[in-house]
């Protein structure tokens, strides 16, 4: 009997982020492929088969999970944040175009959404994504980098909101600095910028700094920075905590 | 005893769709408060007091959520999808900094992301925002329309993927026109849209369009647009399905 493939979004820490549908199919599969430190955050499950992974083999993987499910598994493929969002959805159907139609035939393919980095992180710091925005990945592994940069021309000079996912890492040092600086062409130095890290999960941590001194050093692989547009301010809350939020309303 | 605020996001649908921490929110609230449809998606829970009130009328809203929150209530203020995406996240900030400080002192705000529409809409399409993609709203009723034609000729022009929000009401009956216009000054006639409506609820319905032919009567206020860029996509699935992404890849 032909198995099934559900390509499952883990929000931003797996367990209490779970949606209920989603956790209900984890409960389901009789196998969880994934990185391995997401493969973690699937809450236990008796007798299920976990196949974790290393980083950066996406199309392996992909592949790996179909022919469970080819094989009559139920296969969960588990992703942090959305699998749509720079994840593994488009793995799968990446790898799935690529093959002979007959390979993993009769296998359903199902996408299970998630909270993804960027929201989550929006939603601690307050409503910096509250107006239109952008989500970018600043690597350029799989893209050049005189892409990246124009999208980012192109976003800021339009004033929206932006999301930046894979700021850096160690094959990629200097992008992030690069795309700082064709950022403030176009916002004041004073542009509120969140830097969440490991949101939804120990060590959270969700700060606030200002564009033009934004400490490269705070940034990590596992941050997402939400940048503001020129609308984009600092509220003090009644509790005299801060928040950081983009109105609804053009001034 | 000052009570505390959740910004509540109920996902696509409320109930299967809200997270752990969303579902143990609304559980523990006294009071939901919110736009009447969304209300009614949350899960019934005893001795819960219901504020169901009509739409378009945001700041109110917010403001009669702190109100009962710093009376004492633990209010939890629903929006669906995402609370911090062109919803309720915003409107509450908005309210507390045009407010006098002392008002509402001592309220504890917390916003509580959820599975934003265009995602939702994403996942059962296949994962067509599997790359760079902006999200705007085609309301003109709080920023111009020329804000809305800038952003989307600035994100069109750099092949971005589009999640467009509010594409049409009565109120705003050719904007949406215009802006599909707008689009296919730079996207080919067969650039794949996403159309999604009532995700995650009953009648849902994803289908997909051609930019070129878009029906414009198969829209509707409900309804969020995901326009594919130039490297988007249909691949047919080992089931015989169909599914719209766009490839993690730069050609």
């Amino acid at each position: 009997m032909t198995g099934r493939l559900a390509v499952v979004g883990l929000g931003p820490g797996g367990g209490p982020w779970l949606t209920g549908v989603a956790a209900e199919r984890l409960r389901a599969a009789t196998d969880v492929v994934g990185y391995a430190p997401y493969v973690a955050q699937v809450p236990p499950a008796p007798s299920q088969a976990r196949h974790p992974s290393d980083n950066r083999e996406e199309l392996a993987r992909a592949a790996f999970a179909l022919d469970l499910a080819a094989a009559g598994r139920d296969v969960a493929l588990v992703s942090s944040g959305d699998p749509g969002v720079f994840a593994m959805a488009s793995a799968v159907f990446e790898v799935v175009e690529s093959a002979p139609p007959e390979r993993w035939r009769g296998v359903a393919i199902t996408v299970v959404p998630g909270v993804t980095a960027a929201l989550a992180g929006a939603a601690i710091a307050g409503a910096p994504l509250g107006h239109d925005w952008c989500a970018i990945s600043l690597s350029d592994n799989l893209k050049p980098w005189a892409v990246v940069e124009r999208r980012l021309r192109a976003a800021a000079s339009a004033d929206f909101a932006l999301a930046l996912y894979n700021p850096v890492s160690r094959a990629r040092p200097w992008q992030l600095g690069r795309a700082l600086d064709v950022l403030r062409e176009h916002r004041a130095p004073d542009t509120p910028v969140v830097l969440a890290t490991d949101v939804g999960r120990p060590p959270e941590s969700v700060r606030v700094e200002a564009l033009g001194g934004l400490p490269l050093d705070a940034v990590g692989s596992r941050t997402v920075l939400l940048v503001g547009s020129s609308t984009t301010r600092r509220v003090r809350l009644p509790d005299g905590a801060e928040a950081v939020y983009t109105p609804r309303r053009w001034p």
